[in-house]
């Protein structure tokens, strides 16, 4: 018998309300089983902070959408790259590269196919020659296919239109800008702060930005695009909503890709007051999540493997070491104080 | 020379603020000219009496919308339904029935050719056997054209969808519900009183209805479709539209037709506080102006006529006589006391 293995995970101590807290959370030492018959042992390299994890950090979560995580557990449900370290699974084996969704944690037993829960992050082997294995936490998954399959599916992208994307210096954003950007489209970006401002100027080379503290969105906005905008790729809702309803010329769209001004507040924000607007000049709103085009997500880390070694697509991390570290790292981020993709890299 | 010929128009005299009052209006007797080169002039018979245009009686109206209607002046852009006493124009002779845009007047001199503010109503003239003149005010007309695309169209109506249809007993909603209902789907109305909901399920046939005063809307939804919806046809927003929110299920749409809840207020009310149900639930939300598919009148006219000729679609008009009463029937309309279409006949 293999000595008994122990490791670390992160867990829920408490529901925040409002802000999160590091409080929040605690980091406990727990005995590692081996993997059964079709299970896998992955010893976990990186793992994933994304906004929408606020979402079920409360008992009551939006219904529709994935189930709050559990006090004093396990974090199930978040999308983490490892190392086989243990194979009882047909397919992988020892030194396989993988993802799943077992993350926040050193080692993590999985059962190979067995879907994840968002559809995504089912125990997969990957390959690590088309990009690192970080990058599939990013521009080569589910950041990936949210940004593509918003942009192109639910905001129907076509030649031509000017596109304005919000939080475009976020994970799903900064990819949602470039993939606009690499399609030939003028592209505004708006982001907290200054320096994210010159970051989607000078270094995503997108054709307008503003920062949106810098006063009003409307009058910002109409500023950056004063012949207003045909696609709007919405990360914010709140005031960038309505704004962009005021700007959109008729037969516009807007990609519902979440509303990270909503997660952190106690009770739902009222949503934009000048709707009308979609009935007046004939908008399309579609809310969207990127794990209900999972089936296509080869098709899209092909593509954005093409545009991240042909040097065309930028992608920008903001890597926080230690998995002790990764409450840090999403306070960080929901605080807007990262750039690109939070990653908590593990070992 | 013909002797000088007058007649009335209602004009608006005063913008109002918050709900509409008759002293907003007056009657004044002006002289009619003689058609020129192109033009016929109309003895109006009908004339159409819709919520729409309290969104006209505003000195902001909507950006995007159509303008506001001057002070002091003939209203132009308001469907009517008349007979051609003189024409110069070519196509149109004495005794012909067309409609047009120039309402609310008892003459109108009509340039042929000249597209209508709407796009829809450019003089025509009109099959009266297909359907009687004041058909094409309603189910013939705009309304129909609105409710048929808002179905099939904007919602993107399938089988086996279930359909909610607010302000169901309204011009446009007991057309959209009837639709619905004769295209084989499960319907929900509301409306606003318990007489409503009686012509709702005893005259229109539709599967459940209920008061929305009664209780809130979202629960009353709920009683109604327990197991949620997949369309809601939307002539109210607010409140009705979070309700439908909450009950859409995953792949669900919206065809946003207009507030009316919103038309008298003086402020802008908030959105739905829970349009993130839309990004959970992937549901599309699609404004759209009947209007916009002023190509397909008469393909919509066609089907229609055949469902009123069967006896399968049931319409009703609420008939105001007199044109000085037009001002009376929009706030009777307003005020949520007529059922089906309001009209005025003029003479």
């Amino acid at each position: 018998m293999a000595e008994a293995r122990s490791g670390r995970q992160v867990q829920l101590d408490s529901y925040p309300r409002g802000e999160v807290r590091l409080e929040d959370f605690r980091v406990v030492e727990v005995e590692v089983d081996e993997p059964g018959p079709g299970e896998v042992l992955v010893r976990n390299t990186w793992t994933s902070v994304d906004p929408a994890l606020r979402l079920r950090f409360a008992p009551d979560a939006p219904p529709g959408y994935f189930p709050a995580f559990p006090l004093h557990a396990a974090m199930d449900g978040i999308v983490t790259v490892g190392e086989v370290v243990a194979s009882r699974a047909e397919g992988f084996g020892v030194g396989d590269t993988v993802w799943h969704a077992a993350g926040w944690r050193d080692y993590a037993v999985v059962a190979a196919g067995v879907p994840a829960l968002n559809g995504l992050a089912t125990l997969r082997r990957l390959d690590t020659e088309l990009a690192p294995p970080q990058a599939y936490l990013g521009p080569l998954g589910g950041m990936g296919l949210t940004a593509y399959m918003g942009l192109f599916e639910a905001a129907e992208l076509g030649e031509g239109d000017v596109v304005w994307v919000s939080a475009a210096a976020g994970a799903v954003g900064s990819l949602a800008a470039q993939f606009a950007r690499i399609n030939g489209n003028r592209v505004i970006g708006s982001a907290g702060s200054a320096e994210k401002v010159a970051f989607l100027l000078d270094e995503l080379g997108l054709d307008a930005a503003f920062d949106y503290r810098a006063g009003s969105v409307a009058e910002l906005l109409e500023a950056a695009a004063p012949e207003g905008i045909d696609v709007y790729f919405d990360n914010v809702g709140g005031d960038h909503l309505e704004a962009a309803l005021g700007a959109l010329r008729p037969g516009g769209r807007v990609a519902l890709c979440g509303a990270i001004s909503d997660y952190e507040t106690v009770e739902p924000s009222p949503g934009p007051s000048n709707l009308f607007q979609a009935t007046a000049n004939q908008l399309t709103l579609r809310g969207f999540r990127g794990s209900a085009y999972a089936g296509r997500i080869e098709e899209v880390q092909e593509r954005v493997a093409g545009w991240l070694a042909s040097g065309e697509l930028l992608y920008r991390e903001s890597v926080t070491e230690g998995l002790e570290n990764a409450p840090r790292a999403l306070v960080e981020m929901l605080a807007g104080r990262s750039i690109g993709k939070s990653l908590v890299q593990i070992a």
